[in-house]
């Protein structure tokens, strides 16, 4: 398996991080992605630079590798479905990305399983979800290619359903949680599954995206447990081969639902690659290439804080603060190969290593204020 | 710095895994090799290929980038004194590769600087090496171009002269040692040093190639400490900027004699990327890049062994035994990009980590039973 040709639907930072996890076993890695300038552009052994959401450019994509998988979902579903019926091994299988492409039959889903999630409604557009006002606060959601906090809309009144999506979506009974949390899993080909330790996710007050997060969490064993217990389901339930990242919340009574989930390397699990004894790179590589799954052993406790394009800039980017972090001990900073920044795009993020959470959020703090990502 | 345009002279397993570091921070690389398919080819985001050792290639080369290094010392120093001259950044320094060459002029370096070593006499030829049978038993060294166990010949008794070098070469006086060990120290343009933990190397019986090693050496405070000072103490005498690996003897009387030295990543270094709080790539790149110097701290004991090629086997390369390994925890298997297999020829290597030495060394034999690198 490990000589298989492989590609990667996605040439972004996380496709960046599974062929840096790649090397370690000189895999023979194919990269495809609508952008010239990609991440993985100047890494990739093999790059082509095409549409992921058109059926013959993916079809001919594959129709010559062995093994294809993804870093993001939104990718023509139909083209991998033809390579599977073809032979080619595509994890997560083109089943699972259909379930999880549309948030609709996503949770859906959950609940055929009983998996735990918040209550929901299907909407088909804007008029619809506004026949609901008994069950605000609530978020409208799009069914489909909401990415990175868009696709997700507040609604707490009725004036609010004005920015309701007026396409097919959801409307998700507002949850009253504690805590975010996120459980990576692996399940491989032959069924066997682990999780990586719980994560504890800070969000950014106004851009719904996660600002930091922390490992493990902040949580008792029991409610770990559950977290874990419910990912695992999950991914059983999924059947995926692949790393599954589920985003939980723990609500103020003690009860864990499911936010959503993505079938790939996930954010949530960056800080993975220095601080446990398999990252969920090379656990991605090994469940789908049918190897056992990895020892996901935390070898410190660790933090991760996004570097997102700062505010008010746009360009060539330039990291404001680098020496000073890399005089930091155990701090890690790791650039995404963007030339452009934006604001508010993930363009890095730092791992922290401490010896307990407490240092860790001062360590995440001092970060915080000492790196900026500018435009020249 | 980081935005520098950084050259390698290399692309060989050292160039990969110094690649594979840069990737973090996204540092812009070229490789200069002279082989068109160098472990290095599919990954450098620039890859040339040329000569090491012609002047005008390496000149070329550099002309054009901000910082040049090496991952071998077999180069044509006399372009990169030009091209120092000219205000490139050369680290680790012309003058240091210089000295490192030639084992005469090292050794000769050595005693000139009080730093312990082995005694010698310098010898033109075989002839003049044959006068000296009341210094045997003894090695003979070839000045310049031994590489990985060739350039060095056991001269026990008068009749072995028949093996001494017919070039310019040095006999060293044979020592008797308990222990092989290695300190890799980092040093960087703002003067500042830093050594990784000591570690302890076991040779391969008849190859002269380390078959594995281990960290921490199984030594006492003492001599850790002296051989950390001795290791500085040369990285200071020689103003190297860049990672000086140091390789010594730990004599049956307790002294600690300098073997030779390699002012660039080392073999006696892989198992800092799994087992440091900074990898000795990172270091060098720091170092090079004039940013502060990492923390070597170990997260845990480790041992490396290294992947040659299987005797009797030449041609495209398999790894056997890869599932087993990777079904073992925190045992990391890392392949060097090398299509062909010869006997011998370094293909890969693990990094194995656990509480112990004991345990460690367990593993050691394990991996040394179940992998294999023969050909197809």
């Amino acid at each position: 398996m490990l000589s298989s040709r492989i590609g990667i639907l996605g040439g972004g930072q996380l496709g960046l991080m599974l062929l840096q996890a790649a090397i370690d076993w000189n895999l023979d890695i194919h990269i495809l992605d609508p952008d010239a300038h990609a991440p993985c552009k100047s890494i990739a052994p093999h790059f082509q630079q095409g549409s992921l959401q058109d059926f013959e450019t993916v079809y001919e994509f594959g129709k010559n590798l062995d093994i294809i998988t993804i870093e993001i979902e939104k990718v023509n579903v139909e083209a991998l479905e033809k390579l599977e019926k073809e032979g080619k091994k595509i994890y997560p299988q083109p089943a699972v990305i259909r379930k999880i492409q549309d948030k609709r039959i996503q949770k859906q889903f959950y609940a055929d399983h009983n998996l735990p999630t918040a209550d929901f409604i299907l909407t088909e557009d804007r008029n619809d979800a506004a026949k609901h006002a008994d069950f605000l606060p609530a978020f409208h959601k799009l069914g489909k290619d909401g990415y990175d906090g868009r696709g997700v809309q507040r609604i707490q009144t009725e004036e609010d359903f004005a920015k309701a999506f007026d396409q097919p979506g959801l409307l998700e009974k507002s949850v009253d949680f504690d805590k975010e949390l996120a459980v990576i899993v692996a399940r491989n080909a032959q069924g066997d599954v682990n999780c990586f330790p719980s994560v504890e996710m800070v969000f950014h007050p106004e851009h719904n995206l996660v600002e930091y997060l922390f490992a493990p969490a902040e949580i008792g064993a029991d409610v770990a447990q559950k977290a874990k217990d419910i990912a695992i389901a999950t991914a059983e339930a999924l059947g995926i081969v692949g790393i599954l990242a589920v985003e939980l919340f723990l609500t103020k009574d003690g009860n864990i639902l499911i936010n959503e989930v993505a079938p790939r390397p996930h954010n949530s699990g960056h800080q993975t690659i220095r601080a446990n004894a398999t990252s969920q790179y090379e656990q991605h590589w090994r469940a789908i290439l049918g190897l056992p799954l990895g020892d996901t052993l935390a070898l410190a406790p660790s933090a991760m804080v996004n570097l997102l394009g700062e505010d008010g800039y746009e360009g060539p980017a330039v990291y404001e603060g680098m020496e000073v972090l890399l005089a930091t001990k155990q701090v890690y900073p790791f650039l995404y190969w963007k030339a452009i920044t934006k604001p508010f795009r993930k363009m890095g993020h730092v791992t922290i290593l401490d010896q307990d959470i407490p240092s860790l959020k001062k360590k995440v703090a001092f970060v915080k204020n000492h790196i900026k990502v500018k435009s020249k």
